[in-house]
């Protein structure tokens, strides 16, 4: 019996998300599917999030066990035929002791947002990222985001089925890039709440179209009522696109011009 | 009447190319079709160039006449409107004299081609270039490259069924810009003849996989032989990104970091 580490890259356009639902397609069970297609063996995979319906993936993080010895790239290879031609990639598998989480010994998670502000629609990159025809001012944005920064009780921007502990969390980095008509949000954390990136986001866009102030994020903040979150930013904008784990060097870039592609 | 200039976004992937061809579905078509929907016109489109199909755009041009005098920005969004689902937005429709010809008075023409090295299949970018599994060497094919420039005849690159009467063309640049797992062939002339790109792009990654030596290239080149063209690159990782006219600013970036978002 051998556990493995995959990095995983999807298109959530077509799946009810990360997690298995009966009779929804899913991330989780397409993979396993294609692991007991290919071994035999029925697994459990978990995964390190649990991303939404239409969330996107370049390097969403689980791990296995499979009876048997079989050498990585094999495991690799072996998935990503028995998963044509569904939009999933298995980009790396790795074998890690037993010890190995996913999602507990996960100690950073990295997300990008993408804003497309435009008046026409998206032809390439519909379903990729979210339109938005209003003007963004990028420097009221940055100072919003500011103010999330740190270590905070984030239940304003926490859905209300988050099943989460504690709401308090640490955001380590909160940066917003412009290159053209596009802002990349870029967001990293130990982990996260459920829809908070997305909330956060939504906030930060009202505050581009000065349909907020930045007062108003620094009183929704401090209120901790999920109430005054003003709009989640749809799905389709958001990739998850790292996880960190100790000891580990980090196996995707973290900088915004070279990792969208 | 008046003439109206259009700039084009698509996905190519569900279509026979631009140009129309009978039972097929084309870009050329849905647009016109758009237009006599709004309007009530019948119209005939013509565009710069006549993408292949696969082949993507994110600044097509196109010219037509239209009966009445209609503002631009509703012209943009009627056709908008009209396009719905198609991959394919018009984003700006301005008036043009009646000397303006989409095709005969362009004066530069620029096309991105991307190229991704990696084993495991693309799941975000599949259909939007070309994957290849073995390393590619960017020194030699930026060398490679630098053999095409200039005033050439280009017979070894052109497609035999290529209409344009003389095969001498002046290709001004071809960068290899490398981000990452990503290669981005920046490729600008005034003109270039039927699946140029595709066959220069095909030729300089045989070089790049070390299949092909530089002085084969040169070889190539100067034969005018049609049998010497390696490979022709797959119509899904080319872009047609801008067209300029006379008199014009740019009205897109011709920037690989900023521009494929």
């Amino acid at each position: 019996m051998s556990r493995y580490k995959l990095t995983i890259e999807y298109d959530g356009t077509p799946f009810c998300g990360w997690q298995m639902q009966k009779g929804l397609p899913s991330v989780q069970q397409s993979i396993m599917e294609a692991v007991e297609r290919f071994s035999g063996s029925s697994v459990l995979l978990k995964g390190a999030g649990r991303t939404d319906a239409g969330v996107h993936a370049r390097g969403q993080v689980a791990h296995f066990n499979l009876p048997g010895s079989w050498l990585c790239n094999t495991v690799r290879d072996a998935i990503n035929y028995h998963l044509k031609p569904s939009p999933i990639s298995i980009l790396r598998a790795e074998t890690v002791d037993e010890t190995f989480d996913a999602r507990f010994s996960a100690i950073g998670r990295h997300y990008f947002y993408r804003i497309i502000f435009r008046r026409s629609p998206l032809a390439l990159d519909y379903g990729r990222a979210w339109q938005v025809c209003v003007p963004l001012d990028v420097e009221a944005m940055r100072v919003a985001a500011g103010l999330l920064i740190g270590r905070h009780d984030f239940t304003t921007f926490r859905s209300v089925s988050c099943q989460s502990r504690s709401p308090v969390k640490t955001l380590e980095k909160l940066e917003i890039h412009h290159l053209g008509d596009e802002f990349i949000f870029c967001v990293s954390a130990r982990s996260f709440l459920h829809k908070q990136v997305r909330s956060m986001v939504g906030m930060i866009k009202l505050v581009g179209e000065r349909k907020r102030s930045i007062a108003d994020v620094k009183v929704a903040l401090e209120a901790c009522d999920r109430q005054l979150c003003g709009s989640v930013a749809p799905a389709c904008g958001l990739y998850l696109m790292r996880v960190d784990y100790p000891g580990l060097l980090p196996d995707a870039p973290d900088d915004a011009s070279s990792s969208l592609k």
